[in-house]
């Protein structure tokens, strides 16, 4: 147990070094031994855990999928809009789903397959409009794929916008226009008139889920 | 004049050098030297035309506002729709145009000022927006520059997502998915009836313009 709990810890230490050291250099020029040094572990230890620079890209892009979900709401439309925006929340928060977005938007990170967030953020989107559209929250004629690589699409752009204009300082309010523009062309009126969509929404969401933390990694 | 061509033509020769070495090695890690290999030039010429890293990839990230505007149509929101589509087609066939769109979305590339392709397509998009709110196209309540600056932002991250997931073979869908989910909530519904947001729209805007061409350095 005691192990195990160390072979965690070593294992949080090397992914969270190879984040900063991305950052740094950028997937494409980054070195496993740049990583070793930040990490001051054994190549040994590195190699155990993650056996290329791309397992550890991947484990870095994981990242951001392994929070706890937020919790469930009677409108979908609004469980939806909170997963969102606590996302937003986290990206401003929390450097290592920071380091995964930014790597699955690295676009000169060649031979690097960043499609899993993408499929991740997807399935998420879809499964809840799916939910949202069995309740008649939806306009009948919506495709929820579609819709849902819309939002996904869209959210990594404003993302990425929000960092270069105001260095995330903005992300909230951008996320809140993001959904006001696109949620009337999906969602009932009715519907949508009760959700709430301000930029606050995500700092309320995660308070939400600290009442009863766990450990993401 | 002939002097001034070939000025013209090295300035060409060097910018697109330093965007194959940016796309093959990121920004942070190309250097200066590896692009002059690239380009065949010397020294001197290379830093008569860019003084520093950061003006070749400012010349880059220019190139992409360098195309001729699309022309003016008697309804704007189709004058909106065909900017936004024939860029997106630009994107899939001219590698200049990509590689400054992908320079400007590096989040990698610190030091780097990356806000004034945002700034120019924020201008372009609010101009557009309240020539069509002048002629009523626009619903009440529209905000140019929040509206203009939602459709930057979104296009910005469908494009990533794009290259990610299908190297950019299904832009034009996905442009026209974007579209047809954010005008609904700033459109007049009458107006937007009769807008042409179809996938094939930007290849076919690209075609009247090269009707009558201009070179775009």
């Amino acid at each position: 147990m005691v192990k195990q709990d160390r072979a965690i810890r070593t294992r949080k230490v090397i992914l969270e070094s190879a984040a900063r050291v991305f950052e740094e250099r950028g997937y494409k020029a980054a070195t496993i031994n740049e990583i070793l040094t930040a990490a001051g572990v054994t190549k040994g230890a590195l190699y155990f855990h993650f056996p290329s620079k791309e397992a550890l890209a991947d484990g870095i892009m994981h990242a951001q999928n392994q929070w706890r979900a937020v919790p469930e709401r009677a409108c979908r439309v609004q469980q939806l809009v909170d997963t969102i925006a606590v996302h937003a929340y986290r990206l401003q928060s929390d450097p290592m789903v920071r380091a995964g977005v930014r790597l699955t938007l690295d676009q000169q990170a060649g031979g690097l397959d960043r499609s899993g967030p993408f499929d991740h953020w997807r399935l998420v989107g879809t499964e809840l409009l799916e939910k949202a559209g069995a309740q008649n929250e939806l306009l009948p004629h919506v495709d929820f794929v579609e819709t849902a690589d819309v939002l996904v699409g869209s959210f990594a752009g404003i993302q990425a916008m929000s960092q270069a204009l105001s260095d995330y300082q903005d992300l909230p309010s951008r996320v809140s226009s993001l959904v006001r523009h696109i949620l009337p062309s999906v969602v009932v009126p009715s519907v949508l008139a009760a959700v709430d969509l301000s930029e606050g929404r995500g700092a309320a969401v995660h308070a939400e889920l600290l009442e009863d933390p766990v450990d993401f990694l």
